[in-house]
């Protein structure tokens, strides 16, 4: 069984790539939950989302967010309300968070909630939020914390990055299947997807015990790198890094996950990299990682799972 | 000042007719809360909203409810996601419950919230929540006891109507622009709209002094009937009070509203009821009051306040 960790949109692309070539029984995806957050009184979990819409194949490729051929009526009339509309929530977006929303209230794990949801748009695989308890993400920047979202959307991540601070973490666990999977006898490989390692990943990583039980780890963990070329394929990675003094490369991606991966997989571009990676004690594995399509997605997805079966 | 007390659509109609003879600072709507529950996590107020849009000119008239032209996008994706959908929620309407909630959330009363969105839709003339207190309407029947929105929604009014239960009303008090406006030395006239006297208008009277305060005004205090010819225009008014056991007529309505009220407008058809109604105690005064139009709205409206400034 397969347990790859992500977080929105490279995790979904990839994610849809493994959930093409490994049984629904043999994939377990963890989803980062640190993203979350509650506006105009909904329960928003913008990585499980984006990662939902991507697997039922209607996510909105062309906006990069959200539901393909939504609508904002809604949206347009909180305006004429004079409500907070920073935001974009569509019609169809808003059913997802109503519906986790009223579930959550009802009592409901976010565990449970993400299961209906995805079993209701035909996802046969298991995706699983990172924890069920509240974990935020806050972003330390030159003008100070700010929320994720507010520095991801309000502020379109133009703050100087200087830390995160996980509010929560301390207490929160790993939801249930996460934490069964980690320990599950049948585990047969980690594949950290191609999302920021910083925003995304360490989250999930940051769980208790996660890291420790990654880093003595009996199976093969391979990370797919979320830089081509000196630049993150999407999102402020690469400026993240540059503003942490580090050179965006997949040099610096293998130095942060030393311990965690035995393989990297690097994109051609970077090929020349591959001896620096290496002297890291980590694999390079090199081939086109850009995911820019289903056939794309199902090639790195296939390399990464073969290369947790290599010895 | 005009105070007038109102429900839903009866209460909406004559409330654009009183917008329309009577000056912004002359008038005060208070509008029953009673009804007002929580659904998916939204604060909803029925009764304000259905007069908000009728008095912004957004009611949907043909459906009866919510605003004209209004989509159910958000609604169908809602039911694919196998949410509750009984109480149906067009995405235009979604704005004004979200934007209700947020604000609840954020710690602003419910007179505060409705001013704002009346504000936002145009709507000049005051109207206000009964009490910014929480009140629910239960609804007693021979199927048991069932929530309002249960009762008027999911059960269309069928089971037989006992009686009703205010839950919270011990300890709710008016709005404070209604209280206010109960002790206004410059209170010129009490207008009982044509909403129903036992779902919509017994919660406004059952606060903290209401009734009391009422009966023993110092002005003029008018009610448009809402049964004409023997029947409820709206809503199940006729079939309760037949349940209850009493006659579905302006004279049951005249009854029940002895000593709150010194005039009771009747419609032409019920002109024999006339003497029957007198000899409580309250003149009935006999004009058209089906309010089918804007002009009929009007010219209740106009009755309604000039049978205020008779001695």
């Amino acid at each position: 069984m397969i347990l790859a960790l992500a977080g929105g949109v490279g995790g979904a692309r990839l994610a849809v790539g493994l959930a093409s070539v490994v049984e629904p029984s043999g994939l377990t995806v963890v989803v980062n939950t640190g993203d979350d957050f509650e506006h105009l009184g909904l329960s928003i979990s913008p990585d499980l989302d984006s990662v939902m819409y991507t697997m039922s194949g209607r996510h909105d490729n062309v906006q990069g967010w959200g539901v393909a051929g939504d609508s904002r009526r809604c949206l347009n009339a909180l305006a004429e309300l004079g409500g907070e509309t920073w935001f974009q929530l569509g019609d169809l977006d808003l059913a997802t968070h109503l519906q986790r929303t009223s579930r959550l209230r009802s009592g409901a794990t976010l565990s449970e909630v993400t299961a209906e949801l995805y079993a209701a748009l035909g996802v046969k695989h298991r995706v699983v939020p990172m924890s069920d308890h509240r974990v935020r993400t806050y972003v330390q920047t030159d003008v100070g914390e700010l929320a994720f979202q507010d520095y991801f959307v309000r502020h379109r991540c133009v703050p100087k990055f200087n830390g995160l601070r996980l509010d929560g973490i301390q207490t929160a666990c790993p939801s249930p299947v996460f934490a069964g999977a980690l320990k599950a006898p049948d585990l047969s490989g980690i594949i950290f997807c191609p999302s920021n390692p910083w925003l995304s990943i360490s989250p999930i990583c940051a769980l208790r015990d996660v890291d420790t039980t990654i880093r003595h780890r009996k199976v093969k963990s391979v990370a797919v790198s979320p830089i081509i070329g000196g630049a993150s394929v999407k999102g402020p990675l690469g400026k993240m890094m540059v503003e942490r003094g580090l050179p965006a490369t997949s040099v610096e991606i293998a130095r942060h996950y030393q311990g965690l991966i035995d393989v990297l997989i690097i994109d051609e571009r970077d090929a020349a990299l591959q001896p620096e990676i290496e002297d890291l004690g980590i694999k390079a594995h090199v081939m086109p990682i850009l995911m820019s399509n289903a056939e794309r997605q199902i090639a790195v997805a296939r390399a990464a799972v073969d290369l947790t079966r290599q010895s």
